[in-house]
């Protein structure tokens, strides 16, 4: 079995857990039962899963949770126990017949139709069209929305960090201890990564979804040790001649070596901590990363990792770097660097300029912003509660709607025009201008001709009949492609890794101003001609009239 | 086997998925091969988890999670496959015996002590004290936060929710769809239910947890109706004749009965939403309870359940009220119990000015506080994004901090006072009034006697000097029992109704200014003298001195 293999039966084991068809809420089983008892079992209808506004006051959202939904359409089937619970549970009188009915569902005449996974998506335009029997899709409600609605949010907070932290910054995702459940965690982290993240401290998160993790000691490591006495060991042999080297002698000496360059006095510095940074360094040689902040980044840390890496260094290693978990990131930083660099004039070793320093505090996308304008020298962030509780924004509500049933379209109107539902069966198309650039999602009724390139399209803002444009694309993308159908996965979704491509090639399609940071430009959501009147015609049909009193 | 051990198990089976040790940073286990390699093997630590700020600018914070830490302690095993990663993904120089180390590794040698669950608990008061071989608790760390971290968020929520909403009103947790993932999602519901909520609409957690579910129908059910002629079937048997009755022609007779008696014309009424209706009070005659605003409360859906209403009670079968999920709640509840006393009144029917109304449109805490300052009649309250994403601060920081080693005390200093630990093996007393309120919070060194009734006791604020008082106690709660130890739970937790009762008796202790939601009172957390001695000696012993410049 290859590893790829490996991991989807993984993460199907997993989801076999708790993703199932009782993870759902029962107002879905008793319409599911009302709706058998009134022999709409025959029933079709159309849902549309979609939401109505960008998270954290963006104007963009990134599409994610597809490959989990597929997994539980595959393995839906409600159980002997999970059918004796609902006997229990809902009330006497339920017809026998219908706990048989239960029993024999499967999602094989349901057919799904999705936007593919990574991709940027907008406010209205469906992500999940869901067809097939009113019941079956009626009772995929709830979990489909579990399953998109947090793995989208979560893509979409890690991709605004990935913009707001620039390319050549590493960022990594810390937040497990902090997240909403153990299940959030490691949902936090896959769709972190998805978004943009290059690891996770989460190890079954790295060993469920292969992606890359981090990680070096805490702070307690720095505080178990007290003095040099603590040192059980301090040998080393060296990487290219097994020579053995005291590393605690070594230390001691280089710490009075650099003391001298960076003006420090040794004895400010904890013994405690160098004790800690030898062991640790004992350990983890090659590519040896200390935490330096447990008592006083430019007093006592710094001069105590100088110390050991450059001691590492006479005995064939390279050290990685530092990272600082508290205080005046940008200030500590630059001090960090411009030690670095006095260290790498000073004994002749330009690669310790360029030792890495990794930040951990209380970090956010504000923060980020505030350092990138301060000056900072950063290499990689390790981000914690702000991501992946999605602090500023902890849930996204996208909605499942009915469209259409037995071919006759339906609408849900509401007194605020915003949660009106665009009815019937619908295609979305993503226009593209000649810079590649896209420019609008047109949705249109699916019984109308695409887009073509080169020819005019008539664009209509959905409920402002005054709102119109023209577009000549020079690219049309058919946002849907069918994912499930006849019982199996039609259309298999992509590996981790090329979800995650596709977030940022995604991304490169949308204009500057519309991905920024502060006062995003609106990216434009259409409807075609054709789609404009059709709804209109049914709120007419449907909407009683009033009477002012 | 009881259905409590059923359930036991059932907990069991869910935590095996995903609750186990790989479930943590990957510095717990790197750091754990650096105690390894540098012979702490034996050493022995102890580890305080606890929280600094209570969440939601409140003044206390309800403890959750404890028997899930106990099932993971007692499941905690590294599997072949996860040597076998963790061989993968560390440095390929990791020594093999280190693996073997681990292989065996069990919580046998850990003691965990702790404050029952679902009892109020304050900042700095350890709710976990973990002791045992340093590495082994040190691995620990990750996971029993966030087992501790998002339950304890939850149930503080939720008993938030409860006081503000009183105890006369229903609460029914309906957030699954926007939850942080399927597991948070049942995190939400269990620890929703602990908090006091009285039920879920999540079907899963009932039959995991043994909480009770609820759930009517949604819009989508109202909308799939358009006509009356949707309705394929209409006739009910009388729930004491057993004679057939026709339930369409009834409710269609009493709509213009009712028509009359409230003043709205039948024709304004949407014939599909009374089909819905019909077809629902269908499937679920007894206790009917219809959703009310898919058009319009007032002109069509309070006229069209009525009739249904009415209709099912010549069949013998009493309905259960309503659902509004949007508009001017306030409002629409007022007007609807007008309504229902109307109908009592004209019909003689009594019981009808009783029904149920539910309200389940983005409520928050300030909503219900508003709602009570307007007057409403709402009975229950369906909350969803808001109580289970924990919106107002979607994360607990509960920490997990060394304070003794091999018998000495360690304490974490820190430029930010509130972040110095409190160092050393310590008891903590909670000492109450004789009006029975709780006083204080009282904090002592292990080897202090306990504190006494009708005993003078000096409490001290453990950071500022001048901050003293003496409480005389007419009562003295040792706050930890020893929860697991010898491999084995110790004390057994709390089934989950009893943790739910616990929660409301020790919020009762509370004084009433600590539990408000506006500006509340500060509830004392204190040190003993000895302790607090013992702290500002060893604060002075680790400090370095600074230097100006």
């Amino acid at each position: 079995m290859s590893s790829e293999e490996l991991n989807i039966k993984r993460k199907m084991a997993r989801q076999n857990g708790i993703v199932q068809p009782l993870l759902t809420d029962l107002y879905q089983i008793t319409m599911a039962y009302a709706y058998w008892k009134s022999g709409k079992v025959n029933d079709v209808a159309v849902f549309d899963l979609f939401f109505r506004t960008n998270p954290f006051q963006g104007e963009f959202t990134i599409f994610a949770g597809l490959e989990e939904c597929l997994k539980f359409l595959e393995n839906f089937h409600y159980s002997d126990s999970d059918i004796q619970y609902l006997q229990q549970t809902l009330p006497e009188n339920i017809e026998p017949e219908f706990f048989a009915y239960l029993k024999d569902l499967t999602c094989k005449d349901i057919r799904v139709s999705a936007i593919e996974e990574g991709s940027v998506v907008f406010p209205r335009v469906p992500l999940l069209r869901v067809e097939g029997p009113l019941i079956v899709a009626q009772l995929l409600e709830t979990t489909l929305l579990t399953l998109v609605n947090f793995a989208s949010l979560m893509a979409t907070n890690a991709a605004r960090y990935r913009m707001v932290a620039g390319k050549n910054v590493s960022l990594l995702e810390f937040g497990l201890r902090r997240a909403q459940g153990p299940d959030g965690g490691l949902s936090a982290s896959k769709y972190a990564y998805i978004g943009g993240f290059d690891g996770t401290s989460n190890v079954l998160a790295g060993k469920m979804f292969n992606i890359p993790v981090r990680g070096t000691h805490a702070h307690s490591f720095v505080t178990s040790f007290s003095t040099l006495d603590d040192l059980h060991s301090v040998i080393i042999r060296h990487a290219e001649t097994q020579n053995p080297c005291n590393l605690l002698e070594l230390s001691i000496e280089w710490r009075k070596r650099v003391s001298a360059v960076i003006d420090i006095s040794p004895e400010e510095a904890s013994d405690g901590e160098l004790a800690a940074l030898i062991s640790y360094a004992l350990a983890f040689p090659s590519g040896f990363l200390a935490l330096v902040d447990t008592y006083d980044v430019k007093r006592s840390g710094l001069l105590n990792f100088c110390a050991v890496a450059l001691a590492l260094n006479d005995c064939g290693y390279r050290a990685g770097g530092i990272r600082i978990d508290s205080g005046d990131l940008a200030y500590l930083s630059v001090l960090a660097r411009e030690t670095f660099e006095s260290i790498a004039e000073a004994f002749k070793l330009p690669w310790f300029s360029k030792l890495t320093i990794v930040a951990s505090n209380d970090i956010n996308e504000e923060t980020i912003l505030s350092l990138n304008e301060q000056g900072h020298k950063i290499d990689t962030f390790g981000i914690g509660t702000h991501l992946v509780t999605c602090q500023r924004q902890p849930a996204l509500g996208c909605v499942y709607k009915l469209t259409e049933i037995n071919g006759q379209p339906r609408i849900k109107l509401s007194q605020d025009v915003g949660k009106v539902t665009i009815p019937g069966h619908k295609e979305a198309y993503r226009l593209f201008g000649a810079d590649g650039h896209a420019l609008i999602d047109l949705l249109q009724r699916s019984s109308e001709p695409a887009p073509e390139v080169g020819q005019k399209v008539l664009c209509r803002h959905p409920f402002q009949e005054s709102k119109r444009a023209y577009v000549i694309p020079s690219k049309v993308e058919h946002l849907y492609k069918v994912y499930w159908k006849d019982g199996i996965i039609h259309t298999m979704p992509k590996p981790l890794h090329e979800v995650r491509q596709r977030v940022q090639s995604s991304l490169r399609t949308l204009r500057q101003d519309i991905k920024r940071n502060l006062n995003p430009t609106p990216y434009k959501v259409a409807v075609s001609d054709d789609l404009y009147n059709f709804i209109h015609d049914l709120w007419l049909q449907n909407a009683p009239i009033g009477e002012l009193s």
